[in-house]
C-alpha cells in the first residue's frame, strides 16, 4: 500500500538543507521536509544570561514560531494576541533541549547561541524539521565563532549530531515522517529526537485517538531510529559542502 | 542498593487519594505521592466551548499550577508576572490529553469538565500525581452529573481508567516514581501515562544529561507499566469506597 | 434568633490554626474559619527590594489568591487571564499593610518576608482568615530566621499580634464573622483588623445596600473588637504549642 | 496651632466645582480641593453590560487615573506599563461603589453611566475630590438623559447626594482634608464617604504608622461627618446654578 | 466660501498657550486650537537612558494620550485594555521626533526631558496642538534646568523653534487647521511640522479617500508653511511674557 | 559620484517579485529590493469584521513583522515581549492604508483580505518593498476570489496599482531606494507611496538630522515619483506572467 504522496511506509519526504540563507546570521539554514519549510538562524552573542555568568559555560536556547499564513488557514499572530500559546512554548523548549544534548558548555565558553526556527510553510513535522535544520545552523555558527576566536582553539563545543523525525500509526500502519494529511488521521503520533550514534534524546508519543500497545511503540521506534540515521547522513553531507558567503 | 527514602527501585512512594476534599466542586481529590500533594477539582458545566456547539459531544480540559511556595524556593506567581510559563502550559496540555484519552465525548453529551490541578506541595512527580488524582475527581464529577441527569441514562462517558508515573535513570539504575532529589540527579527522565489495561497514552522521555539507548528505554517502560498498574488498583480502591458528603 | 449555622450574633465560626503545614516554607499555616480554608506560607529571603537596600530595614509583603474552584462556581485563573483583578490587588495590599503594622523593620534587619495566602476553599471572610493565619506563619518564620541568626540576637521584629474579622448588618442585626450566605445578604459589610491590645489597624466598612448610621457603625466596631480579642487568644494558643518538624 | 496652609483643624481647603467643563461629555466637572484638581466626566450610553441585560436596571461604574505628571515626580503611565496598579484599581472600585450607593437602578432603566475621574494635579485627597466631583457630573448626566427621554418621566435615579473627605491624625491632632504634606506625615489616614443626610457609605481607616484607639476613630469620624456636610452644601449650590451650554 | 466655523481657508482657529499650568512640572502648557485642548508637561530628570550613558548627550522623548471622554464617544482606556494602540504609538513617536529636531543634545548635557501631551478635549488637530504646546513647555523646562545649573552656563540646548499644523483638501478646497468635522470629510489629510525658519521637520500626507496630485500637495504645503509661521509667532509671544510661579 | 553598491542616484536596487511562493495562501509573493526580502501573503476570508457587517462592503488590512534575525543584530520577538512595538504598528497601518487606496470596497463585496508582510531579511526599505509586494499578492488573491465566485462577475475590486519607494538626502545628494547603510547616514528620509498613474497615496518625510527645505522636498518627490513608475512596470510585468500552481 503506498502513501498519499507515493512514499513507502519507511521513507522520508524529500529533504533539502540550504545553508547560508541569511546574510546577517552567524548560521542559517532553510530546511525543507517535503512542503514543510523552516528558516533556522543561529545568532551568536558573547556573554551568557545572568544566572550563568562567571561559570565559564555557554548557553544554547531556541525559539519556534509560525508565520500566520504558514498553514492552510491563517492563524492570529502571537505578537498581536500578546501571548505565546502553549504549543509554541512546548516546541521551543523541545528544540532547545534537543540541541543542548549535543553541546559541551565548557567548550563553548561564555557564549550564547539563539536558534530561531520560523516556519514559512507547514505541512506536518515542523518541529522535527526545525531540530534537524537548527543543528546545521548551530554547527555553522560554532565554526563562525571559532573563526572569530570566541571559542578557544582546540575546543569542540559539539559532542555529536542531532536530528528528529515524526512517526505515527495511520489506519493501523506505522509510517515515517508524516505529512499534514497523515498527521490528522494518525491514531498515535510520536516525535523522536536521536543523536547521530542512534541514541535517544527525546521520545514523545501521544495517543491521539486510541491508546497504543508496547509492540506498536516498538515498531514506531524502529522506524524513527532508521529515519534519524538517514537525516544524520543528510546533515553531514550538507555540512561537508563548502559554504561560500 | 536502597534509595534515599529506603524504597526499592520498582517501588512507588506512599500514595493517598482523598476524595470529596472540597465542598464546592463536583469532584475533588487531594492526592499525594509521598510529599507531593496536589489538589484536583473537577468542575462540571452544561454546554461546551463555541467551536463544539451542536456537535452533541462534550469536552474535558485541564489547568495545572503551583502555589508559589509549593517548592523549596518561592517562585513568582504567574498571575503577577502576567503570563503563564512554558512548563505550566505544557503540563496543563498533557493532563488534558491524558484524561481525554479515556472519555467518550458522545456519551458525555454537551457538558464540559474542567480539571484544576493545583500543587500545594512539590517533591517530584507533580504532573503524574495530578493525572492520577484528576482521573478520580473526573470519575466523581461524572457520577455527580449522572445523578443530576446531565448525562443520559445508560451512557458511560469513561471508557477506562488512566494513571501516570515518572521513571528515570539515576546513577545508571532505572527507578520508579522519582522524588525531587532523585529527579535532579537523573540522566534520563520519563513520564508515562497508561490506561488501566496497560496501554500507553503518553510516553515522554528526555535525556537530561546523556542520550539513552534502546535497552534503557525498554527497562524504563517496564518499570512504568508496572507502576501504573499499581496506581490503577489504588484508584479503583479509592473509588470503591462510599463518598459521604 | 439564631443564625444559619446556629451561632449567636457575637460568635465566631469554629477556628482552626494548623501550623507547620508545608515542609518547604519557613512558616506555614492552614487556617480555617468554618468552611473557609486558607493556606498561608511565609517565605524568608535575605536582602530587601532595591529601593530599601542599605537602610538596615527589612520588608514584609503579601499576596492573596483564590484557587479557581475555591468558590461555588469556578472562576477563571488570573494567570490565564494575564492580569490580576482589582479585588485580588486590594486584598493583597490589605494583608500586607496589616502585617506590617506589627513589624519593627529595624529589628527585622535587611530580610524580606513574603506571605502567600491562597484560598483553598471559600465561605466568606477569606481576607480576615488570611490575615489571622498569616500572622502565625509570620511569627514562625521570624523564629526560624532567629534560629538561623538572620536576625540579630535580642531583636524582636514583632511588636504585637494582629488578627482580623468581618462584621455586618444582616436583616437589621449586627453579626460577627459572616459566612458566605450571610455576606451576600448583608446591608453593610465591614472588615476590621486589630492588634492584640485592642487598637485598630484597618477599618473598612462598606454600605452594600443601604448607607449606615453612626450607631450601627458603633455596634459593628464593638462586635469586631471582641471577635479580634478571641482570635488573638487562639493565635497565642496555637503559637504556644511546640512545632514538631 | 494652625496648619501648613493656615487652615484650622476642621477646615476644608478652598473647594471649586466647575460644571460643563467638556463640550462632549453628558456631565463634566473640574473639581478642585486646594491644589488637587480632578476632571470628572460622566458618559451615558443606552444599554447595560451583558450580565444585566433584560433586568430593567441600569449600571454606574467609575475609572480613576492620574496623569503622569500630576504628582511631584513623574510616574510611568499605566497604559505603557500594560497593567493597572493596585492603587488605581482600588480607588476606581471605591468611586464606583460610592456613587452606586445613591443610585436607584430601576429608576435609571437600562442605561449605563461611566464616571471618568482623571487627576490633572495631585496634592492629597484625590479620591475624595473625585467622588465629590463625580457626583455632580453624574447629576448633570442624569438630567441630560431625562431631557433625551432615556429615563422615564417621573423617575428619580438619584436617591440622595454623596461626597467624600479625608481625615487623619498628624502629630497627635485630628485634621480634616489633608493636603499631600500632611498626608505623608499622618499616623492614621481615613477616607470617609457620606450621603447628604449624614450616613456612611464607606469608612476606610488605615494605621499608617501606629494603630489607633477607639476614641481617635471617633474624633476622626466627627470631623469627616462635618466636612461631608459642608461638601454636600457646595455640591447643591453648584447644581443650583444654571448650566449654560 | 466660508468654513463651518466661519474661518477663511488659510486661517488658524483661535490659539491659546497658557504657560505654568501645573505646580509640579518643570514646564507646563495648556494649549488650545479652538476646542482642542492639550495639557503638555515637561519633566526634567538628571541622567539619561542606559544606552546613552557616558555620551555627554541628553535625551528628549514624548508620550501622547487621550482622556477617555476627550472625544464625542467615550473610548476605552489603553491602561485598562493593557496595550497602547497603533495610533497612540505613532503620535507619541511623531511628537518626540519633532521636538528632538530642535534640540542640541550636547548642549543639553546628560539630562532627560519627557513631554507628556494629554488631550483633555479633542476637536481635530490634537497632534499638531500637542507639538506646538510641547515646544513651549520644553522651552520653560530648559530655562528651569538652566536656573538649577543642570545645564552648563552659556549652552543653548534649543537650536530653534518648532510648531505643527494640519492641512487638508475638503470638497476640493485646501484648508488650514482642520477641525474634527472637516477632518472626517477630508479627501487628503496632511500634518506638517516646521521649524521657525520655515524648514520641514515632518511632512505626513495621507490620501484618505482619493490619491492626490503634485499640485494639490504643493497647495497644502504652502498653507501649512504659512500656518506654522503664525504659530511660531504665537509661541514666541507666549514665551516673551513673564512666568509668575 | 557612485553609491556604495555602484548605483546611480536615481536607480532602484535589483527588484524581484516571485509570485505563488506559498502553497496555502490565496496570493503570495516573495519580493526583494536588493538584499531586503519580504514574504507577502494575502489571505481571503468570506465575511467582514463586525463593524462592517451588512454594509455590502469588504475590508483589507495588513500586518507587518520582522523575523528576529532579519537584521544584523538579533531583535527580541514581539510575541515573547508580549507587545507590538510602535514601529511595527506604524508600518502595519501604513501598508493597510496604502493598499486600501486602490480598493473598491463595494466591488470586493463582504470579503476580507489580510496581507501579512514578514521581513525575512532586512537591508533598508522593508516597508516600501512590503507595499510593492503586497499589491501583487492582493491582485492574485482577488483573481482567486473571482475564480471562486466570491466576487460578483464583472466587478473590479482594484481601481489601480500601488507601489512604494524610499528616498533620502545623503551627504547632500538626493538618492532613490536607500539601502541600510545609506539610510543610517541620511539627513532626511522619505517614504512615498504612489498609484500607477503617478498620484500620491502617502508622503512621509522625516528630518533625521537636519530640517529640510522646500526645494529638497521637491527633488525627493521627483525621484520617488519616477521610482514608483518603474516599480509599477515591474508589478505589471510580474502579474502578466502565467502563475502555474
Amino acid at each position: 500500500m503506498s502513501r498519499i504522496d507515493g512514499r513507502t511506509a519507511e521513507q522520508l519526504r524529500p529533504v533539502t538543507i540550504e545553508r547560508g540563507w541569511s546574510k546577517h546570521a552567524e548560521g542559517s539554514v532553510l530546511v525543507s521536509f517535503g512542503d514543510t519549510k523552516v528558516l533556522c538562524t543561529a545568532s551568536v552573542t558573547e556573554g551568557v544570561p545572568r544566572w550563568r555568568k562567571g561559570s565559564g559555560e555557554g548557553w544554547v536556547t531556541a525559539e519556534y514560531a509560525m508565520l500566520p499564513r504558514a498553514t492552510n488557514t491563517r492563524g492570529d499572530r502571537e505578537s498581536v494576541k500578546g501571548r505565546i500559546g502553549g504549543r509554541t512554548h512546548e516546541i521551543s523548549r523541545l528544540i532547545g533541549r534537543s540541541l543542548r544534548s549535543v553541546v559541551d558548555y565548557k567548550a563553548l565558553g561564555e557564549n550564547t547561541v539563539v536558534l530561531d526556527c520560523d516556519v514559512l510553510q507547514a505541512d506536518g513535522g515542523t518541529r522535527t524539521a526545525a531540530i534537524t535544520g537548527a543543528y546545521v545552523a548551530l554547527a555553522d555558527a560554532i565554526t563562525w565563532a571559532q573563526g572569530r576566536k570566541l571559542i578557544r582553539a582546540g575546543r569542540k563545543p559539539l559532542t555529536g549530531t542531532v536530528s528528529a523525525v515524526s512517526v505515527g500509526i495511520v489506519a493501523g500502519v506505522p509510517l515515517l515522517d508524516l505529512c499534514y494529511e497523515e498527521d490528522v488521521r494518525a491514531d498515535t503520533d510520536m516525535n523522536v529526537v536521536c543523536t547521530g550514534d542512534g541514541r535517544f534524546v527525546e521520545v514523545q508519543g501521544t495517543a491521539e485517538a486510541e491508546p497504543f500497545a508496547r509492540d506498536e511503540l516498538n515498531a514506531l521506534l524502529d522506524l524513527a531510529t532508521a529515519g534519524c540515521t538517514d537525516l544524520a547522513a543528510l546533515q553531514n553531507k550538507a555540512l561537508a559542502a563548502t559554504l561560500t558567503d
